[in-house]
């Protein structure tokens, strides 16, 4: 079976390196001998170096939504209250994981395509007492919006002894993430986003904060989800379980070439990228769906015209064009087109997308200036 | 980075053959579109095969154990009595599970290197009333046991109004176990094992009767182990959350693998190569830590001269002759060495491990008779 291959230009997965596909081609090893030892450890090494921490940060066998539930069973308690500011879908299913453990939801109701604030966040903290935590998605992959306040967010779970959980699953790597100087307790991440890895694993990153409350915790966390077993497993080079070795290698391999880039040329490729897809979409008469001071450099939206349909554009530009981008998610499934600008994002492939959405626009009858997306987009990575 | 390219008998993960490493050789795909759909649809089918089942079988992106939890935890609410029959490692793994999610363990215990038999769960289910489940290791990876009496437990669940779940992660696809003839309500398996995939998926197949059940349930389950969630996902061919898509690619490879090898004549292969290897074992003066009405097809072991330190024949067998094999696990560490007789097991494989065991023990110093192990074993293999 031939696969095609397209450019993927969704939000998660996205386009993978050839490196890292081939640095899965190595025989099995056993998983608690000196080779997965080895291997654990520079994968260790990598995820501190892209979280920009001393702490521990740990790989589990699962999508990102499992990691944010291992971070939530370790810290709720039933009828413990949790600040969970909702602003599109995947801030829906972090308040559902809440209660799904007994966690008391404090929800800070925000419009779609807007970010919580800071002030928001306090009011919240200073109105509730004893808050344990807030959990914050980072950057909503369903409507491209960053929250730029979340190192003022730690600072505030500090003054107010309460705990910060940072979905950052569609954004580290790929945006500026500084764990231990923002002061961000416990951050989840997922292989096939920003790490531009296929899919299968996820991080997670917890603080001495963080730990100190995992300690006191009444009910214990899934089986499968026990971080102090995880660490303890971790400090001998394991993992409790078997762990899937060969997506280890990816991450790696990924991880290496991260450190060979260097991060702040990754979050500038990524943010111009970003600010080209903006232009572009701009020049096509496109407005991005996410307010313009929170857009996201790692996934971008824009909001169609009414008289498009949205599962059209998807099919011609995969179809005839060869390129994968998405829809809406939840109540907006219909009204948006998302794009992910993660991981190899590059100027080849912000053009080629730019390009072929403005072919498809046209393809559908729709009045577009051939060439003015382009144009925009490609002034972007050459003007100073 | 060369990977030294060894003979991995480990009890799992076990050598994965060219063509499922090469299946993952594949570009990126959507999770949320027609590539996967059709994958997922191929992978079900290629699964109901193995499983012998016209029921659903889901495949979970966590290891083994994460398959069994989420068995248990849509099963058990707290209270509720399981009966757990304890017989090695993996079943008190199996035992902590359950109290993790508050069921009343109703223990039968049962000598190491033994199985529990029908007699011993009816006296438990009878004994006690209202019994939930019964839950059984179906396959003790820590001592080469099989459950021999599962389909009878199987019966006996049906008739006391219980159910019965097994955990077959060492088993399923390397012997006998027709999931809707016997009646197994839910049953788990693992790639990494008798399937002879990469490890990072698990699969569970869950029958009308444990529906029932699931349905009923007072406490919700994980989020990521939500089985009503999985199957309502699996109806439209996709996951709840995103899958390991390149482990699929290998799953689905080696599911077409034994569809071309043909189930009885997989079983029969296993059954020969343990004969070989417990007859091997035999001419090494070695004998077999499992008694010998319930020696596993799939996981063989040998008990130690008393003299012959593990950790030596472990490390003479991998660094000499390039073949991995492990000890022991929990209190019987260091007495026993334990063999994969799985998935891509055969004569050249089992040959060439029970020749290298004879030169490691000669190494050692230990008496043996040079060749007598290898023309034991090669007897099985040319004998009708």
């Amino acid at each position: 079976m031939e696969e095609k291959r397209r450019l993927i230009m969704l939000p998660g997965p996205t386009n993978v390196p050839d490196r890292v596909i081939l640095a899965m081609m190595k025989p099995m090893i056993n998983h608690r001998g000196p080779e997965f030892a080895a291997l654990l450890s520079s994968v260790a090494d990598g995820l501190k170096y892209v979280f920009e921490t001393k702490e521990g940060v740990y790989v589990l066998t699962s999508s990102g939504t499992g990691a944010v539930e291992c971070a939530i069973s370790n810290i709720i308690d039933p009828g413990d209250k949790v600040i969970v500011p909702v602003f599109g879908f995947f801030s829906e299913r972090l308040k559902e994981t809440v209660t799904r453990h007994g966690g008391n939801v404090i929800e800070v109701p925000v419009d779609w395509g807007k970010a919580p604030t800071a002030e928001q966040i306090e009011a919240a903290i200073k109105k509730e007492k004893n808050v344990k935590l807030t959990a914050v998605v980072h950057n909503e992959t369903s409507t491209g919006v960053t929250v730029r306040d979340l190192p003022q967010m730690a600072e505030l779970a500090i003054e107010n002894d309460a705990l910060l959980l940072a979905d950052s699953i569609s954004i580290l790597g790929g945006d500026h993430l500084p764990i231990d100087k923002w002061g961000v307790d416990l951050c989840v991440t997922g292989a096939q986003k920003c790490l531009a890895c296929p899919p299968g694993l996820a991080m997670i990153s917890v603080a001495k904060r963080a730990w100190e409350v995992i300690g006191k915790k009444k009910v214990k966390p899934p089986f499968y989800f026990d971080l102090p077993s995880i660490r303890e497993h971790w400090l001998r080079k394991e993992t409790p379980f078997t762990p899937a070795t060969l997506l280890y290698y990816a991450l790696d391999e990924s991880l290496k070439m991260i450190r060979e880039e260097g991060l702040e040329n990754r979050f500038q490729r990524h943010a111009t990228c970003a600010r080209a897809f903006y232009s572009g979409f701009e020049a096509l008469g496109l407005k991005p769906y996410a307010a313009e001071n929170v857009r996201s450099n790692t996934v971008v939206t824009a909001t169609l015209p009414s008289a498009v349909d949205v599962n059209k554009v998807k099919d011609i530009m995969k179809e005839r064009y060869n390129i994968v981008i998405t829809g809406g998610l939840g109540k907006i499934r219909t009204l948006i087109v998302r794009i992910g600008c993660m991981g190899a994002v590059s100027e080849p492939a912000v053009l080629a997308t730019i390009n072929s959405l403005e072919n498809t626009l046209a393809d559908l009858q729709y009045p577009v200036k051939i060439g003015a997306g382009i144009e925009a987009a490609r002034k972007i990575f050459h003007s100073k």
